[in-house]
């Protein structure tokens, strides 16, 4: 494959960033590559593992220097800082893009400190695993997933291409949306859950001790679906959380409403209410099946990702 | 083996009833084994599907003639109709048992229709999958699954012994307690997380429309987790919530204080309060994972429940 760029920098080598750092040597996506982490014993780790062309340097200032295509694989928290730290030294043209799972915090953290001849090109590839650190990234993390990138209004087309192409190039599939519309949908499919899901989790928690221990034993019946989501990395969606606030809180409150309706109508024994609010759920669940099925190709993925048919606790 | 009855009747052919037929005929569990279903067409399937020894009747009085036990395999609401119908037709000493996802209502609706000299001993097997109807039933659907049984005060030992051994034969793990005790543990397992499940599909769909379908699309974000079990069966859950409705409602509340905390921790940018919030949910999953792997057994069953490790999205 021709590489989609000369010189690749990586901020960042925890689970994304190394996922990043592989793929690109295993496929020669960039012609060097350029990484560097805050942690002085995740720089470590990672010229351990060697993980192939990749060089390690001791700060972002250094991996930036000359770097074609820089991508920013920090906490959301730490862009600002980040930003301020590199700003001075990318080279003209040079396109600055990140991961985060954010997209609005990129920009109000980011543009302010980045030099008018740079690109931001903001992005967000919807893979990940529940695990971090450098030594649980994997060469194949993007294949078949999505890639989400949000170009600012009047983005150089060039630099928007190019991230484009170094997403496709990872194998994800890649769409384009406005900053805020990714922050919206993202709250619902993504930000909205892990809530949810973190909060029914302290709820079975509180309630553990007096039942004892029952709701760990029989956690199959539903309780565990939420449990994946609610191991996810606590500093991370403090982030998330804190930096997609207004969306979050939005359909939150809506979510509330939802769910209030369905408790009234249980609380009136109101039948058909009840029968109506959880039918409309069934038709659209096919709906995911199908969109999702036609979206995204890989028999692999389908696999691995294809709603558990076979023998879950559907109760 | 040896059965562990002379004569079974299995009341309703759905997913759950369809699957003991098969694991009966197939392990020799009942000598005799009579099913029966409200509905001509379900009597029609099954007869066709030929499950094994089971003899298909027209009536739930003609089922349980000699029967010397009697699963009740059908919607939680229809238990009071049913209890009326075969009280009078069972054999002195019959075992009545059911598999409802709730327990205080089986007691409620059934025990003042059966006669004093037949035992009452509900069960809860904690099975089931996204199916429904006779042609979905499978033999092993029980197998190294739990099966709450919870025995009346006073109950016969020898009758909850028998219902006991039932479902071993079937292949699951038992466990008994109180009525009280399973449906408290059921509405925060299995009863909320739906109520919340069929909730968050709600939000999702009314922002559909305006977020151009970009929801199920980018769904694997969290949102899709929700929507295995947000495909349940809604007049199935419309009886469990209305027949559980005071423990439902009890850990909604719960629920509702435990997301308030959370939200209100965001609403003031309280990070400290966020990440602690967040993170007491990842050392209990540990637990859970552990729980669930030492209480029941079975490598095939671990492979096919297993937390999805290998790359679900996880962002």
């Amino acid at each position: 494959m021709e590489p989609v760029v000369n010189r690749l920098a990586i901020i960042g080598q925890g689970l994304i960033g190394s996922s990043i750092a592989r793929a690109v040597s295993l496929h020669r996506i960039a012609r060097e590559l350029v990484v560097t982490d805050a942690s002085p014993k995740v720089r470590k780790t990672v010229a351990e593992l060697g993980l192939g062309i990749a060089k390690v340097v001791d700060s972002g200032a250094e991996a930036v220097r000359d770097a074609d295509l820089v991508v920013a694989c920090v906490p959301v928290g730490q862009y600002g800082a980040l930003a301020k730290e590199i700003g001075a030294h990318l080279k003209a043209g040079a396109i600055v893009s990140d991961v985060g799972s954010v997209k609005g915090a990129v920009v109000r953290d980011m543009l302010p400190h980045l030099p008018e001849n740079v690109h931001l090109v903001p992005a967000h590839p919807l893979a990940g695993t529940e695990n971090s650190g450098p030594e649980s990234g994997l060469a194949d993390l993007f294949e078949n997933r999505w890639c989400i990138v949000t170009p600012l209004e009047g983005a150089d087309a060039d630099a928007v291409e190019t991230v484009c192409r170094f997403w496709k190039a990872l194998g994800s599939e890649v769409e384009a949306m406005p900053v805020e519309q990714h922050d919206k949908v993202l709250a619902i499919t993504s930000h909205l859950p892990h809530l949810i899901a973190f909060s029914i989790f302290h709820t079975g928690l509180k309630n553990e001790a007096a039942l004892q221990s029952e709701i760990m034993k029989y956690s199959a019946g539903g309780f565990r679906d939420f449990t994946r989501i609610a191991s996810s990395n606590p500093i991370m969606w403090r982030d998330i959380f804190l930096n997609n606030k207004e969306a979050v809180l939005d359909v939150l409150k809506q979510f509330n409403d939802d769910l209030s309706e369905l408790a009234g109508a249980i609380e009136k024994n109101d039948a058909e209410k009840i029968v109506e609010l959880l039918s409309t759920s069934r038709l659209t669940r096919r709906k995911v099946i199908e969109k999702e099925h036609i979206s995204v190709t890989a028999a692999k993925r389908d696999q691995e990702d294809a709603f558990p048919i076979v023998r879950p606790y559907g109760d």
